[in-house]
Formats: structure tokens, C-alpha cells, sequence
């Protein structure tokens, strides 16, 4: 499994993915096998999704000798199968930068390659795509093919219905590749899994043959003689009733099952779906996930995405130190599971992550109270808004950017109601290699203007465990954001009014030195994961002689401004929704500036929430308010330390910028 | 069809939903013809749906003689159907208040009755709650039925999939009641209305015939005679490939099609349905929309939502003066078509509301350009997103509120991926009678920090052309919103330049007369539908004596500064995103006070953009903001004008805003 070297592969001599077509058939095994070898190579160095990139390298080889991705459009869903691809379109000598900073993507990216049709990270999007694609082409009045290729995991989301049904009136050609491999990122859950699994429910089975056996005896001429002989027949029945019959329904041309690592079988049906010309066509192809690597082969789930690895036992690499330290993920898994233990009115809900979002705990011990509903966020969202209102008190674990998905369900189903529904948003901030179809930097604005809704920022291990306590109480609907990573241990013992409202806390007040800064007075507002760093980065301003400390604060201390117009105070209102507002103000009359620091966008985040409140408050030709966060721009991929440095977000970053701060006017 | 009064009637005889279990069978009709009354009074003198509401009458009925409201749970997808729902549960005598401020609201609403279980307006949400609301119910160990009632329009929004997917799966009693009459606002789209017709596709039924015949063909000792019957049997073969084979596939028992106006049918499947305690259940009930109304019955579409009319002969009544005026809706259907005259790259996409959004001119002119894709919000965006790539410029036309549901597709799918979509977003600001589901006053916050994305809000009749023109030119996404009402002149005339990045317009510069205000100096920023009234709130003070007139604008002039200190602007940036920075920085500058106003939540919203200009360039010491909009409340249903004089932003609130604004400190 030596990953082998780059001169005199296969790979290195495709210049053109054109020429994929030209190679012998003989060769293909060959060449799949040196796509699997730098796949490995690349993912255990730099962690990415490994899986199902290792389950499509047949099909994508396929796909590249049936079509011309010059001409043709080839689209991914979600994306983070593509790496075959990315190897077999141009970016073979640079896949080794896979997910780094400036290097090449982990999913599909429009400004990488002109072989990227389309961009995508989130599910289910690739069926609208290319029947626009495929309508443009009629508008245009050319010929190409256009191919979406979806898994089995995305078909649980509402959109691929919708593009579906869409497609089947419109009756134009387009191809949909089924990439079936009986697995989201998670065990796949819902009933077209069933339907689509080998095993065909039986009970759905005896009652069509009921009504096969009805329609055998209303035809005239035929008895019970018939009908007897149906019913031995379950084998036939079985080949009968292929998954095939319901994407017909949706007037698709329905093609396989398909053995989808047997070349000769792929190239076969694509070359039969490349023939219809007066209608979509779905391709079923059957894949494994992690094909070719038994690690992954024995444990998809797992090594569906991944961190660095040993590619030769498989073996994720120890973590060190910091990684060993619980992330916020994880109190929040521990927290919710004590939480429920004492009330049976908790119930989760999980959009096809159970792991990633720490709930697989709370499904071991939970079993009928954990629903995972497969990739469908909007689903999930009023899902738990009629569980709400018949007493439960469900809590939705989703990643920030996920829940994007389900703005309107948060705002419709569950805030205009005012139901007690609780959003855990995992990945809040920047996530790192996943990259801009990932970063969490959005929900503050896309939450915060929603009525009835309060939104809580835990900073660390007992202001998310409280935050999650209050959550539950308010009785009304909650988002509770915390990012990825580790959760340091930079709040106080057990105050039972940790998280009160109306009420943040005081971490830091220093007084100024000398002259060392110009207009004195500064407080520096942070929340969530940037609490510490901006505490480090005040500690670290105070022993280079910036500050005199005057309170270095695990937790509350009243508002005092002490350090006032000569000092600096560090403060996290915890609350993003209602704001402490009195505490705030306290702050804005007693300092010469606030400055907000937050990752995540500018635009109607935290630091326009805090100037809103401050300058309705007719205070700002007081106090002036300075923000400092994500500008207007999507944020690429790479590690998310090296992305904070580059936004000054790191302790470097913003010991720079709070003395910039200082010396502002 | 004149109504019946109140009294002596059958309803009025009801104080109970439960006794309608009571009532006599033949007494039945007589109370549908007397629902029918009521909604046609109701509607006819305060607008509202019609067709909808006067198909489910029986159906209505016939749920609460099989069920009861107190302990089972009713959900009605979108909610605009439940007036029969709500004229037999206690709201009878308020009915006639129907959409009226205070009054009884057009959809379900649970804090208005204990009865109205879940709370809608936006479409397809209906199965995901009543899922919920039946895993709940296993939770609390009951044993009470939930129902959604779903349309078929409602069936093109993948939610429904997503529900029916988790539903199946879960294997619990839960009845879904399928309304199908074949029409979903406008005319029903999609391959599912295909296939769920009464004409399933001759072309499906021959490919199912064909392998029915290669089944048979299969069975041991069954040759060419069996397979000749079988093919003379097509009417046998229609009734055997019933819909129901595929809400089967999802694992749902199927029963069905009933009569929906027929007593005996319904309950006799209802019944049936309640007694299934191992899955879910699909009552699929056959209905006409406008049953009993003839007017309806012959043009459903013009009487799915209607103002009001004459109830004897159908009549939409005489339009006032003012609204003889042209909507906005109609300058942007007239523009629309004209730009797309000149440019074949230009195709309009609805989300089964041509009408609604004044597409409906666009596809009689160009058919093969235009494509409604039924409910699905979120297909329509990415579908326009797989044009937009291709070279076409797609205008995806949709109400504010139901653009909220593929916010994710917005951010995702079109601007992560900077592809030039045209979103037409109409109904921006409040609606009136539909009420806290349908007004539009999130979408600046929802919208304004997503990268790459332009919004323009222009204010009348040439802006709203020249807006689009600009947003079909500039070759990224842009949101063009404007609001529901007519749409004024007062725009200048052709000034190619109208708009331009940057440039914004003064509408009005007024002096201050004597002591008639305090601290003067202040610029009025307001977009859209609040300019003209903003301007004749300043043209009322202007000639009671607060100011002297200085110019009064139909056009453009350069910021001037010339009232300054001691006068009155009134600005309208037009470009919400990006803002014209200089000019508000102008403005910001030359006066004491800026005062935005806006028909929207002020969280996130423009008011809040502003500010973060000023503040970012450090005027807020200098200029003091002050923001005028919509409080952290969802706004009730009422007469628009009516809501905007609650909220003063209406032309006599303005004044007072206004005077308050020079007044203060």
C-alpha cells in the first residue's frame, strides 16, 4: 500500500482528461489502483474524507471514458467524493496540497478548474443544478450531456425530490448517477432506504403480490390455478419490483443496479443512459464505501472523514496534547446525556450526524428518545417543533452552516410558534480544511432578527453545560453556538447563576501603564471560542508591561468600571440574544471604546448587534464601537489556525489589534 | 346564496367540536352549505382565500365525526383551507373579523384556539409536524390520533418528502390526508401530478405493462396465452398501478381515492385509517377546489386568494382610484418582458406563483423560457444557479417570506458560487392580511452578509426598471425587493444613470424655519415603499411651517449639504448592498442626525448597515443614527395601512417620527 511515486504512473502520463478515454481496458484496474494509492497518500497527511472518494474511482474512470468534461457537465453532489476526479482533471501534480491553505479544495470548486461545473459541500443540490444546466442547453441549443452524481445519503433530502419531479415533466435528457452505497455519512436511515436496499421489505412485498394476485384473477379467463402459481413465485416477484418502478413514476428511464466496480458493466449503462434523448435517466450503481482499503472497507463510518492517518495500519495518529483535551463537542455530548438522564422530556435529533455532532452517546443511552431523520435539516427543524408542542423538549444538533438549510423552519415552524426547541449549533466559526461551504460564520446574522428566539455563546466546559440547562428552562426557542475544537476550561465553578439573563461576565481588567496607549478605556467584547485567545492575548499584553493587572477573573465580577477611561476590561455577555444590555451600557458609559471581536461575519453580527444596542442608547458619540471580525468575502480552506492568523484572530492577531484599538481616536 | 344569519342555524347550534359527532348524516349537508355561506360572506367582504377553503368542507366535516380536536391533533399544511376547521371550532361568531386587525386569522394559529394545533402559512410543513407531534405521543405514552392534511401543491415541496421518508420509517400511526385537486396555486407542475392524476402516463403504464408481461412470461408453466390476456386488460391494469404503489415504497398504507365530497366515503376511510396502530396511513381524498361556488368551481386559480367581491355574482369589486394604479408587480412583469425581448439569455422561473409575481405575462411570451416549478423554493434557486452557469441570466421571481425557505441555496448554491441569478424578491415589507407567515420584513437581514450578493430596493416605476435592468447586467447575484401595493412615479425620468453603483438619490432638502425644531440638521434615509410617504411626511411639515422648501427632487442632485446643520434631507440610497459609502458618509458628515426608516425588523436590518458604515468610519461621535422600523416582534395580520399606522409608518406616524428625530439630542 506504499503509495507509489508520481513519475511513470498512469496518472502522470494523463494530460488531458480526455485521454482517459484512449487508455486500454487492461490498464483501467491499474489506473484505479494508483488513484486509491494517492488518495490514501494525500488523506492521511492531511485528513479529509476518504470513504466514498474511494468507493467512486471506478465510476468516476467510467464516467471519463463515456463523456468529455470539455463539453459534458459533470456535477457532485456534495462534493467530497470527487477526489478521482480532481486527480483525473488537472490536478494530479498539486493533489498533495489537498484541503491545505492555497491548495487544492476537498470538494468541487468552480474557480479551481474549469472541469468543476459546480461548487458544493452541503447536500442534495447536484439534480437543480444540472437541470439547469440542462435546460441551458436546450436554451442554448446544444447537444451535451449533463450528469449529476448523487449518493444514496443525499437522496434523503427534499431537494433531489423536488429537482426530480421537476425533471421527469420536463422530459429533457439529463442523467442522474444513483451512487447506492447503503450508507449516508452515518448507518442511512428512512424508508427509501428500504425500498432501494436489496432486501425489499417483505411486507411491502406480500401486499403488492396481494394486488398482483387481485390483477391476476380480475383478468379474464384466469383463476385460482394462476394465482397459485404466482404465489410460489417469490423469487421473480422480487426482480420484479425493482427499485427502478418508483424513479419511473417520476417519469426517469431507470437503468441497473449496476455492479459499480466492474468497469465493462459502468461503461455499459452510461453508454445506454448517453443514448435517451426524450427523458432523465437515473443510473443505479452500486458502490462500497472505502473500496479498496480495508480499514475503511470494515468501518465507513468512521473513515468517512478523517484526520491525519498511518496509511499502512490505518491507525489514526495520536492526537497530542491539545486534541486530547474534550472539544465542545464533546461537553456538550456529556452534558446533554445528565441533562436528559433527569427528564424524560429531552429528546434529540440528529440530521445524519450523530457522531459528529456528539449525539451518538445520547442514542446509546437514549435509544427511543434519538431520532436521526438522514440528511434533511429542514425536516429535522419541524420535526422537533411538533414534538415541542406536545410537551417534549427536543434539542436539534446541527452544524452552523448546515442549519442554513433551515432558516425558514426556524423562523416559521418553531420561533413564530414560540415552541421550546433547542438548536445546538456545532462548527460555529471557522471550521478549517472543509473550507467556505462549511465555515460557520453566518448564523449570528441569519438568527439574531428572528422574534422569540434567544441565542447563548458558551465560552467553555460549564458555561455550555449551564447555557444548555438555561436552554432547556427557557421554555421558549434557543440556539446554543459553540465552535469546533477544543473547550477550555476558562470559566468558574459551579455558580447555579452562571447564565442568567441580563447577565455576562467580566474576565479581565487591567489599568494602563505609563503611555503605553493613547486614548485609554478600552473593553473588549468577545464570546465563544475567542474568549480565550482574547484573555491570552490581554495576559500576554499585561506581562510585556502594556497593563498593570487589576483582576484576572474565572468568572463573574459585577460590572465595576474600575478600569474605566485609563484601563481595559475583557467581557463576554454570553448572551448573543437578548443582549445584557445594562451590562453593556454599564461598559459603554465607563470606556472610551467597546471593541467587538467576533468570528464571524461583519455584516449583522455580534459587533452591529452590540453598536445597535449602544447607539439606540444614544451613547455613541460616547463610546466608540470598533469591530472586528470576517469581512465581506467567503473564507477559503486551510487549517483554521493558520486562517485566524491570517484574519488576526489568533493571540499574535489580536494583541495587535486591541493595541491598535488603544490607539485609536 | 344569500347568507344565513346567524342564528337559527346548524353552526350556530354547535358550541362543541365534538358535537358534530352528533349531528344527524342527513343534517350534513345542510351544515356544508351553511360553512360554504359563511366563507363566501367572510371572503367576500374582507378578501381571503376561497377555493381552497369551499373544496374541504365535507372533508372538514368528516374529520371531526372521526375525530376529536381535544385529544387528537389536526395539522393543516399551509392553514389557508382551515376556515371550515375554524367556523366548527369556535370561531363561528367571530368569523365574519376574518383577516381583520384583532380578528380571526386566515390560517391556522395556535395561540388564537386550543383547537389550531400548529400554526402555518408557508406550504409542505404540515407531515414533519405531525410526525412530531406522533413521536410525542409515544413519548407521553397517549394514544391520541395526528393527522396533516396535506394538497397536492403542498406535495412538490420536498419537506413533505423528507417527512414521508422519516414517517415510514418510523412505522407509528399517523394519518396523512392527501387533498388532491390537482391544482396547487396555479395550475399543479411536476411529475408527481402526472403519475397521481387519473391519467397515469400511457407511456409508464407501457413499461410497466412490458415487465408485468416479463413476469408472467417468468412464471414456471405460463407461456404466450397468459401474456396476450394480460395485454388486452388495460383498464384492469390501470386500476392495479393505483398511486398508492408508490406512497407504499415509502412504507405508507395506502387508502383511497375517496370521494372528498362524499360523507359516507370519507368517514368510512377515515375510519379505516384510524384503526392502522403499526404505520402511517395515506387517505389520498379526491376534492374540487371551489366546490359549491360556481365562479370558483369554473376559475380556481383567480379565487385562490381574492379581495373582496360580490358574493352573488362573483364579481371582484371595482378597483379605487388607487388601486387602479399599477403594482409594482406589474412594472416588474411589463420591465421583465421587456428586457427579455431584447435579450434571449433571460428565462424567469416561479415557484407555482405566475401570478402571484407577475410572470404570467413573461410565459405567454415566451413559454419556452419559462419554467414554474411548483412549490419548491429551494430546487427553484439552484436551478437557476445550473442556468446562470451556462450563460443564461435566470430572474427567479418570489415573495420575500417564501425565499426564506432556500436561504441555505441563496448562500450556497448561487453566491458562494458568485453566478449571476436575478432574485425578483416582491412582497417585500408587510402584506396586510395574511399576517406573521407572509410579511416580508427579514429579508435585508437574512441577505446583507452574504458575500458576492447585491440588493437594490428601488422605489418606483423607473427605478424598478433600471434596478433590473442593472441587476441583469452585472454578471453576479443580485436581489432586486420590492413591495406588495402600487408602485408611485416618482422617479425621474430617463436618466440612463438612475442607477448606479454608488449613487444613491436626494429626494428632498427642506430648512429649518425658526424654532420649529430643536438640534437640526437631519438626512431621512429610506428605500423602497417608505420613500413616498417619507417625502410627503417632509412636504406636510414643509407646508404647515417646520421648513422652507429648498428643492424638491424627482431626481437626482449631488449631495449638497446645503441644508446641513440646520435642515432636512431626505435621501434614498437605493442600493442596500453596497451601500453608496460616500454619499451616507456625506450625509453622515453634514448632519447632526441620520434617521433610517424602514418597513422591516431592525435587527440586522438597513438602519443597522448604516450604522455600521458610520460607525466603521468613526462619524458616530459626530452623527447620531437613529433607527425607525419594525420592533423584535412578529407583526399581526391587518390592513397594511392599517398595521403601518400601529407602527408609524404610515405618512401621519412619519411626521411624528420625524419631528421626534429633530427634536432629539
Amino acid at each position: 500500500m506504499t503509495p507509489s511515486p508520481i513519475s511513470g504512473g498512469l496518472l502522470a502520463s494523463i494530460n488531458d482528461p480526455a485521454e482517459v478515454q484512449a487508455l486500454n481496458a487492461a490498464d483501467l484496474p491499474f489506473l484505479a489502483q494508483e488513484i486509491r494509492s494517492r488518495i490514501i497518500e494525500a488523506v492521511s497527511n492531511n485528513g479529509g474524507h476518504l470513504a466514498s472518494p474511494l468507493g467512486v474511482v471506478e465510476l468516476t474512470i467510467a464516467l471519463l471514458r463515456v463523456f468529455n468534461p470539455k463539453s459534458d457537465r459533470i456535477i457532485w453532489d456534495v462534493g467530497h467524493q470527487a477526489y478521482a476526479y480532481k486527480l483525473l482533471t488537472g490536478r494530479v501534480e498539486n493533489f498533495h496540497t489537498l484541503r491545505q491553505l492555497g491548495g487544492v479544495s476537498g470538494f468541487p470548486k468552480m474557480s479551481e478548474s474549469p472541469y468543476d461545473h459546480f461548487g458544493a459541500g452541503h447536500a442534495s443540490t447536484s439534480i437543480s443544478a444540472a437541470l439547469g444546466m440542462a435546460l441551458a442547453r436546450e436554451q442554448n441549443g446544444l447537444s451535451n450531456h449533463v450528469l449529476a452524481v448523487v449518493g444514496d445519503g443525499a437522496m434523503t433530502g427534499g431537494m433531489v425530490y423536488e429537482a426530480m419531479n421537476h425533471a421527469g415533466a420536463q422530459a429533457k435528457p439529463l442523467i442522474v448517477v444513483f451512487n447506492d452505497n447503503q450508507m449516508s455519512i452515518s448507518k442511512n436511515v428512512g424508508a427509501l432506504s428500504y425500498f432501494l436496499s436489496r432486501n425489499l421489505s417483505s411486507r411491502w412485498l406480500r401486499r403488492v403480490k396481494r394486488e398482483v394476485s387481485d390483477f391476476l384473477q380480475s383478468v379474464p379467463g384466469v383463476g385460482e390455478d394462476m394465482l397459485s402459481l404466482a404465489k410460489r413465485s417469490k423469487k421473480s416477484f422480487k426482480t420484479f419490483f425493482t427499485p427502478g418502478i418508483l424513479f419511473e413514476a417520476l417519469r426517469f428511464e431507470y437503468l441497473g443496479p449496476v455492479n459499480g466496480h466492474d468497469f465493462a458493466e459502468l461503461e455499459q449503462a452510461l453508454n445506454l443512459a448517453a443514448a435517451v434523448v426524450d427523458k432523465p435517466v437515473l443510473v443505479h450503481v452500486l458502490t462500497q464505501k472505502g473500496k479498496g482499503y480495508q480499514p475503511a472497507e470494515s468501518d465507513p463510518a468512521n473513515y468517512h472523514g478523517i484526520g491525519r492517518f498511518n496509511p499502512h495500519t490505518g491507525d489514526v495518529e495520536a492526537p497530542n496534547a491539545g486534541d486530547r483535551a474534550k472539544s465542545f463537542t464533546q461537553i456538550f455530548s456529556s452534558s446533554l446525556c445528565e441533562l436528559a438522564a433527569a427528564d424524560n422530556r429531552i429528546v434529540a435529533i440528529s440530521a445524519a450526524m450523530p457522531e459528529g455532532t456528539g449525539l451518538g452517546a445520547f442514542a446509546e443511552k437514549f435509544p427511543t428518545r434519538f431520532f436521526d431523520v438522514g440528511i434533511c435539516e429542514q425536516h429535522a427543524v419541524t420535526l422537533a417543533a411538533g414534538m415541542a408542542s406536545q410537551g417534549l423538549k427536543p434539542v436539534v444538533a446541527v452544524y452552523s452552516t448546515f442549519m442554513q438549510r433551515a432558516y425558514d423552519q426556524v423562523l416559521h415552524d418553531v420561533c413564530l410558534q414560540n415552541l421550546p426547541v433547542v438548536f445546538a449549533l456545532d462548527r460555529a466559526g471557522l471550521v478549517g480544511e472543509d473550507g467556505p461551504t462549511h465555515h460557520g460564520v453566518f448564523d449570528i446574522s441569519y438568527l439574531r432578527h428572528i422574534p422569540n428566539l434567544s441565542i447563548l455563546a458558551p465560552r467553555g466546559r460549564r458555561t455550555l453545560k449551564r447555557a444548555l440547562t438555561m436552554a432547556l428552562k427557557l421554555g421558549t426557542p434557543v440556539a446554543v453556538r459553540y465552535p469546533r475544537g477544543e473547550c477550555p476550561y476558562i470559566d468558574k465553578p459551579d455558580d447555579p447563576d452562571l447564565i442568567k439573563e441580563g447577565r455576562g461576565e467580566i474576565l479581565r481588567q487591567v489599568k494602563a501603564r505609563g503611555n503605553a496607549q493613547g486614548n485609554a478605556g478600552l473593553a473588549v467584547i468577545a464570546v465563544g471560542s475567542l474568549v480565550h485567545p482574547v484573555c491570552l492575548a490581554v495576559d500576554e499584553l499585561t506581562s510585556e508591561g502594556f497593563f498593570d493587572s487589576l483582576a484576572m477573573n474565572d468568572g463573574c465580577a459585577a460590572i465595576s468600571g474600575q478600569s474605566g477611561k485609563s484601563g481595559l476590561t475583557v467581557y463576554d455577555p454570553i448572551w448573543l440574544k437578548p443582549l445584557p444590555k445594562e451590562e453593556i451600557l454599564d461598559l459603554a458609559s465607563s470606556h472610551a471604546k467597546l471593541l467587538v471581536i467576533e468570528e464571524h461575519a461583519l455584516a449583522g453580527g455580534l459587533g452591529s448587534a452590540i453598536l445597535e444596542l449602544v447607539s439606540d442608547a444614544g451613547l455613541a458619540g460616547h463610546c466608540r464601537v470598533l469591530r472586528h471580525g470576517l469581512p465581506d468575502a467567503f473564507v477559503e480552506h486551510g487549517k483554521a489556525g493558520e486562517l485566524r492568523a491570517a484574519l488576526k484572530l489568533d493571540v499574535l492577531g489580536l494583541k495587535d489589534v486591541i493595541t491598535r484599538a488603544l490607539g485609536r481616536a
